[in-house]
């Protein structure tokens, strides 16, 4: 890795290992789960407090931050660091996920994506070379490439034509990869490749070998989580692990539940992302060491017991069920509040006692107990 | 005062008061703001975090209570005390003023006040006794009388209407105050008396005579900030204090503005309460000592100043106009979360400078200073 930069492995069982990153803003114990904060905060939780619930790298959304405030004035104050007050590690991704997915009327071709901004209608380019020049000016620590994501699942296409369109988009990533490389110039930032090829073996393969070519700082899997089976996924990343360096540092992106993350983790991934312990908590559904827990559920209306009695969030600590329940249902931002404080707990200190268990031996047993937590929840 | 609870002055400059207000659940250094607790949370703020901005008393809405849990489960769970984790002083209203503004197609009649609730359609009935045993069941330090509360404009009213209207509303708010103190029976209960009379200084002191006559353990001036001249408002309460028992904590229900607030010290008030400063901060708008400082406003964008200098609330110890700023304009609850936290602050903090400037005799020239930040703010 560049100068600044550091990833040593310090245990391993299998292929699972753990490890340590070291970036010019900290250093990040891995396996680690990275927080998101979509528009440069983690949906009313402050740095301070992240900094309590034990995170130690956080991801903001490239896109949102390019249309509001825009990249010159995050940089005209110290960058994400010194604008949002969490002055540990960020990862930022290139922002062709979300102006894909969330932008009105978006075209890809090989130049870039165009699509006209939510925000003031006008219409807009993103290259490899803009990505990475509003990555560069927002200063996360990692940057990411600009990617082309396609679904793995044919739906209605044709197989033939799903997998045209599959390899398409997996060549134009590894062509997009290099000018992205080029472009890339801030000496304090890596920069991370994307392995892409949907359900396919072979093209993922492929991808994961080409984009070693290049080189990079560390690498990701993109484009999984979009509906192909579990055992699929782990299969595919473990094999596209092969196929990178093992001494740099990989990321399974946007995923998932807590089973997926230790799926990964298994399969030899570092780094994860994901929106879900937000995202539930804002509905009142909780991950804790009985499975999920659904608070909109009327038989808590009374139980004065804590919302998780492992659990040493802020929530547990002083909120019983009936409580957060109460405030979920009536919509006071504090339910969700706490919830998500409690979410992103159980997240980082799953991916805690994995490093413990990994330097223990005890990583199979760990397994075992949060596939037996994801059965519970399944009630 | 009844047993378990005591009220001592302490310091005085001309009518203004600082003392001790004892409750069961703690003392209460008076003049005191008490935040609003709406839905038995203020707004998206932890107890823990209430007590860090030096909140000694929080104030919840009986209505909203009532409606949802209900006041059974939160007796269930402790009270409001045990139910929230808010283990200092509450207050609670007596629901009749959300009742009549916000429940659908309210009448009232000697009885009480008849309305169907936004929660499940089904047509309810509070009426003073009702009011006071859903009050006991939510056991709060200090409960309150239902009163009868009219505006003291006349509007497009003629006067004599409006004046017949007002007697009627302040002589029937002396007969539930009467109903009230008899179905009372909680012995670890405040119950105060609230008077009413609108715009009317000969009615007001005949209210505030009356209720004193019955007898209670504290006295609320109630239909206050409707529409009166602010000159206006801060002599009828200081002629009402006069007929009020002089060692009787006093209560100034709903308001307001920081210079109200000082008004109402100046005429001899203890309590306060008002949704101001968290709806405010909702809104993007910060109590500071320069004066309201709206942050939508475009020359905050890249403003790395934090929002006031002189405070010491968690949010200008830790970020900037112009990150705060952002998170307002995204939309994002961080921003909403600061900004009360700050807005809190700068309540809590004024009324500590209120009790300091008492005892050492300079609560005049904060008043002078107050009303200075307000000539600012109108800019």
């Amino acid at each position: 890795m560049r100068p600044g930069f550091a990833f040593e492995e310090s245990a391993r069982e299998n292929a699972a290992r753990s490890g340590r990153l070291t970036t010019p803003h900290g250093v990040i114990e891995t396996p680690a789960f990275m927080p998101v904060a979509t528009y440069g905060a983690v949906r009313g939780v402050s740095p301070q407090e992240l900094r309590t619930l034990g995170a130690q790298i956080v991801l903001a959304n490239t896109y949102h931050l390019h249309e509001r405030p825009g990249e010159e004035v995050v940089a005209a104050l110290g960058g994400l660091h010194g604008f949002t007050g969490w002055d540990g590690p960020w990862l930022t991704d290139s922002g062709g996920f979300q102006v894909t997915s969330l932008a009105d009327r978006s075209t890809l071709d090989e130049d870039g994506v165009a699509f006209h901004s939510p925000v003031d209608g006008r219409r807009r380019l993103l290259t490899p070379e803009s990505a990475v020049q509003v990555q560069q000016a927002l200063g996360a620590d990692v940057a990411m490439v600009l990617d082309e994501c396609q679904p793995p699942q044919p739906g209605q296409e044709d197989a033939r034509s799903a997998d045209l369109r599959q390899r398409g988009a997996t060549e134009r990533t590894l062509r997009w990869a290099e000018r992205c490389r080029s472009a890339h110039t801030r000496p304090d930032q890596a920069l991370f490749g994307i392995v892409q090829g949907g359900g396919d073996e072979a093209l993922r393969r492929h991808s994961a070998r080409a984009t070693a070519a290049i080189g990079f700082d560390g690498y990701a899997h993109g484009g999984l989580g979009l509906g192909e089976a579990r055992e699929r996924r782990r299969e595919l990343v473990a094999l596209c692990n092969q196929e990178l360096p093992p001494k740099a540092p990989r990321y399974l992106m946007g995923l998932g539940r807590p089973v997926d993350l230790l799926d990964g983790v298994a399969a030899g991934v570092d780094l994860f992302d994901c929106v879900l312990p937000t995202r539930h908590a804002r509905h009142g559904v909780l991950f804790t060491s009985g499975g999920l827990l659904k608070l909109k559920n009327a038989r808590f209306r009374e139980d004065p017991g804590p919302p998780d009695p492992v659990c040493d969030c802020p929530a547990c600590s002083t909120t019983s069920r009936a409580y957060l329940s109460y405030l979920i249902r009536s919509g006071e931002a504090l339910g969700a509040r706490l919830a998500s404080l409690h979410n992103l707990r159980f997240y980082l200190r799953l991916l805690e006692r994995a490093r413990s268990a990994i330097a223990g031996g005890g990583f199979a047993s760990l397994r075992a107990e949060i596939e037996s937590q994801a059965e519970r929840s399944a009630d």
